[in-house]
């Protein structure tokens, strides 16, 4: 599979930041397209492998600069964080002017474009290299109308206890084991880190609102005509204050019959959408499981009746005795399976996904 | 209070679709800001007053076309309609080239933005007239966090059953009455029309997802920095299949402590997006009052807990005793204060929501 219209050989720009939650996007991408990864920039750990920093990424090299990642044979540069707000760093400016002046496509998720700057579009334009947007809306402004509700390919939808909870994660675990089974599974993305694992999906957090359910339901029908189940990538969570109303459009757009919540074990406040400035106070804390379930079967409701089946946790930072009761604890406090997809697998997730094909369409609908 | 700059003597554009619901912005404008329109373009309806065909604007006429409302005084050209979709009708683009080629401004809260059109960009750069596009996203990318959960000014927040069913008009009413009882209350615009009436506010509906609740935050944090009581205008509703997300971005961005409910009586299900291709099926049912206030007071209380204080009927449909039986019906099914604010006068929600100041920040909070 390609990466936005050709094979790449990537170095991952994230100097500085290459942390599992820095760096969101650079993970994602060496966690499920690592054939198309030659390095990562982060000068801080120069020297290290992907692996050693993030856990995942085998031993493709960190290094420090344009130089050294052109000697490991990359071609195009990706901007691998998505900081809240959007921006591109402004010290990582003069990297991209460099990469564009080598000729190299540079690929970026964040909400400020990259092809909107006049300085790197005549950059670009000089050596023939591409700025690559991908949460650039696509055309069109569709609205949802329940569309996605009379499919009868099984939509899944991953929700959350809040943002960087492992949605995205989740929902490729899921494909990947549905299409171990021999069912044809497809994964729809709606983030930008999903949208260059997928190479293709819409990213409905930077979409005019009114619009955000419609791309999510055009995705949901386009993937509808060649698979039996199609798992859409969740964003966002309903208690979040900042992007409850993204959380909202992707449910009623997508009209799932299965939801599977995401929480990263321990986490009891939603993450601030700027650490420097928010105290612990103004964050809501995250209500228990139970409460989750409730309060997405309800929303669902609102539009379309679905069901949450199951609970996955991320639970990277707890020791293997300590992860393995979390999960025993939410699967009791949840009353759904659940496991760490990541850790010990997606079986009993997609053995519940599973059962809602076989129920087939016996859910109730409003109206 | 002057119109986007200055006063202006508007002519609106509604050629064919002079009717209540199908001209929402031009009857919004009428009803609010008269003392800025001259006349109404609708050459199917010639001849009569703007009162004649839409039950507001008193005597101001209807004409045929620019020439008949120039000799009106007209200055301006403002398109009366928001069409789904937001696209300028094909068969007006001849009276706006006209409009610009005068020297008038035109105004638009459509969403494709007049000011991004070559041909109608050129045209005002040559006759010295604006384009003004009031549905196009303020600069900054504010994300959400509560920040309005802690503010001493009471947040009243209209919320309703479907699109188009008065909540900007029962906000304009509750400040108006809360005004003439000598409280001061801002009103914060989120629409289109409304940013007409206000000369100020943001299209949230128009602005990516992630920054639609940060935007509406921002504007309460501005109105209670001279007001005790602000009062926002809702968008969409919970139950909508397309705007269900702009709706609940409103919800968590403005933390209202009380909402009032509004509702077309006798409508059924949610309006169609687009009329000429969905079957009646496909919309869903809007459900009983007492189901609407328990979704969004159980929405709020994800972010920050509040009450919907009132129920706001739009009758204009029905014959005055049918219109009192359907309100004290709505009074009893909700369990709250229930009024057509227009036709019977906004007082018991201005009373309700003055009761919310008194009891002051007694709420319960999450986290």
């Amino acid at each position: 599979m390609t990466m936005m219209g050709r094979n790449r050989r990537l170095a991952l720009l994230v100097e500085g930041r290459f942390t599992p939650l820095d760096a969101k996007t650079a993970v994602g991408v060496l966690r499920y397209r690592p054939d198309q990864v030659a390095a990562v920039i982060d000068g801080s750990r120069a020297g290290h492998t992907a692996q050693s920093c993030v856990g995942v990424g085998g031993s493709i090299p960190v290094v420090a600069d344009l130089d050294a990642a052109a000697a490991c044979g990359a071609d195009s540069l990706l901007i691998g964080v998505a900081p809240q707000g959007g921006e591109l760093p402004e010290e990582w400016r003069a990297t991209v002017r460099e990469a564009l002046h080598r000729g190299w496509d540079v690929l970026s998720g964040l909400h400020v474009f990259l092809g909107d700057d006049p300085e790197l579009c005549a950059l670009a334009a000089n050596s023939g290299a591409r700025l690559i947007d991908t949460r650039r809306p696509p055309r069109g402004r569709p609205v949802a109308a329940r569309r996605a509700a009379v499919l009868d390919a099984l939509v899944v939808l991953t929700v959350g206890s809040d943002c960087n909870v492992g949605k995205m994660t989740t929902s490729l675990e899921l494909v990947r084991g549905l299409q171990a089974r021999g069912t044809s599974a497809a994964f729809v993305a709606t983030g930008q880190t999903g949208i260059f694992v997928a190479d293709s999906g819409v990213a409905v957090d930077a979409v005019p609102g009114d619009f955000a359910a419609g791309f999510v339901e055009r995705l949901v029908l386009e993937a509808a005509a060649h698979a039996e189940v199609i798992v859409v990538e969740g964003q966002g969570a309903l208690h979040h204050p900042g992007y409850s109303g993204v959380t909202l459009a992707l449910l009623h757009g997508s009209c799932p019959r299965a939801m599977v919540l995401c929480h990263q074990a321990g986490r009891e406040r939603v993450r601030p959408p700027n650490s420097r400035e928010e105290r612990t106070e103004s964050r809501p804390q995250i209500p228990p499981l139970a409460e989750l379930v409730r309060a997405y079967e309800a929303a669902a409701s609102w539009v379309c009746a679905g069901r949450v089946v199951g609970v996955a946790l991320d639970t990277h930072e707890l020791s293997e005795s300590d992860a393995r009761h979390v999960v025993q604890k939410a699967a009791h406090e949840s009353g759904r399976p659940a496991t760490d997809p990541v850790r010990f697998g997606p079986e009993v997730l997609i053995d519940a996904v599973e059962a809602c094909r076989v129920r087939g369409g016996d859910r109730a609908t409003l109206g």
